[in-house]
């Protein structure tokens, strides 16, 4: 079993109210692939510029993440910059220079076709589709998409939505998609456009998981300290994809264990700057957390 | 056992994008005292005007809700008049005529004294601790407040806080009171004031539990259709206060049940204008979305 994932690697500039981190590592797939490597085997694509060296890839060294798809062009390298506010509630984007990112078309190497659970980061969706073209028949095809492409390629986003078994998106973006503001009618309008499992992330408010066997609510973990949230969607996809690709399943009894493992290292990611929590994080932490959550959420029958 | 209330009982004018309703029974120690009623015998303490008749008692009728302390003066019933947005996700409030309720001043009957249970419906906290100096010793104090107490008066809140055993708040109001944006910080803070017990109500986000036992999380019951958002807050403590005061005991065990049977009561009450959905509601639908709520949060351990 392994995980390809597509989307991107770059340099994040963050400013929270307890700091600032300059050009650190950054990006949907960085996130998602440091997460999901503590239970699968993953297969990165994307592309970065001439200035991204040996000591990034530092963060991914040593882990099942083979590199062989992280393609390097002339160029500099996704370079994303944003300040918190004081309550980090709310973000500002001071800048994005996508660089080498604007032009990128996912090649997916040989080796990679045969992966079993595909990824499909937050990229064009004429782009995501071009990947499902370039794989033999994957076991699971997860996406995440935003309101960019919601609203600015509705059409080719609703064909993507077609070839996806799982849609992973924000309250906000099921709301634009769907043009329904009741959650679970906006759940039922994107499950009727073609992924059979809709995972509904709300931030500080958790998880709302939609299949065919009904509903079911995860809380966010409740953190005295968050110091940077960049990156926490990311993570928590990766958590819960990592999970269900190591599971070989994704039953419901799965996918919601998927969902508490993604919201488990997402509550991680968010106590320190970029991948710099996920890189120390151990496997008995990850348990522990997850026992947690149980303890959290537990009450008895009437 | 038995729970006395102090609030308000009021005429409320609600538009929502599904309607309009005139002048319909509301008031927070209304819908407290109808859900209440499912669980234990409740005491009612409010002032209403010459206006109030009795189409308006009819639906305490036939519950275990005692009257003696609804006083009736000359003047007009407290009468809010609200409007929701298309999302149902904010309000404006066209009029707040407090008219008799201005001058309340709770008269506890001598019948109502060894109430075991004690809940300080949202009113002045000089009020709140004139309802406890007329009390017995009551095995429970629950309290609700708002921010114009917080902010209007917050020595006289913090010093009603010292006697209050749970105190229901909403997430804002936390923030508001404690200073600090983080829940768990905020609920720290907060019951270092008093409070051993701390609620805080997220709305559509679902309810977070403080204890010396540690944190507790409830999502809210993701509806399909919500009709009339009015009066859920109190519908939750109404449920939460009388499960508590039925089972006689406060241990995390119960108070995680009582969460959960707030939030069921406060589920139905949005499906219907005014106190409506909850004069129709029977035992068996309150089992029934229980366990639906059971259903919605199980996940088993790794």
């Amino acid at each position: 079993m392994s995980i390809l994932v597509v989307g991107s690697v770059a340099f994040d500039t963050v400013e929270t109210p307890f700091g600032r981190a300059e050009r650190v590592l950054g990006g949907s797939a960085s996130f998602f692939s440091l997460a999901a490597s503590f239970f699968a085997p993953v297969n990165l694509v994307a592309v970065v510029g001439s200035d991204f060296g040996e000591k990034e890839l530092e963060a991914f060294r040593g882990r099942p993440i083979d590199l062989a798809g992280l393609e390097r062009v002339d160029g500099k390298t996704f370079h994303w910059q944003g300040k918190y506010s004081l309550d980090l509630n709310s973000r500002d984007t001071i800048c994005t220079d996508l660089n080498v990112f604007e032009f990128f078309e996912p090649r997916i190497p040989d080796a990679y076709r045969a992966s079993t659970h595909v990824f499909l980061g937050n990229i064009d969706p004429v782009l995501q589709r071009r990947v499902l073209d370039q794989v033999e028949r994957p076991a699971l095809v997860g996406a995440d998409t935003m309101n960019f492409w919601i609203s600015g390629k509705p059409r080719e986003l609703r064909e993507t939505l077609t070839r996806v078994d799982i849609l992973l998106i924000n309250d906000s973006e099921a709301r634009e998609l769907s043009g329904e503001w009741s959650l679970p009618k906006a759940a039922r309008a994107i499950r009727a456009m073609g992924p059979q499992t809709l995972v509904i992330k709300k931030g500080e408010h958790g998880v709302l998981l939609f299949t065919d066997g009904g509903a079911f609510a995860a809380p966010a973990f409740p953190l005295e300290h968050v110091f940077d949230p960049t990156g926490a969607g990311d993570t928590f996809a990766g958590g819960f994809f990592g999970y269900l690709a190591a599971a070989g399943r994704h039953d419901d009894a799965h996918l919601r264990r998927a969902i508490v493992v993604g919201s488990t290292l997402a509550s991680y990611c968010v106590e320190a700057f970029s991948l710099d929590r996920l890189r120390t994080l151990t496997r008995p932490e990850i348990e522990a957390r997850y026992k947690a959550f149980l303890d959290l959420t537990r009450f008895d029958a009437l």
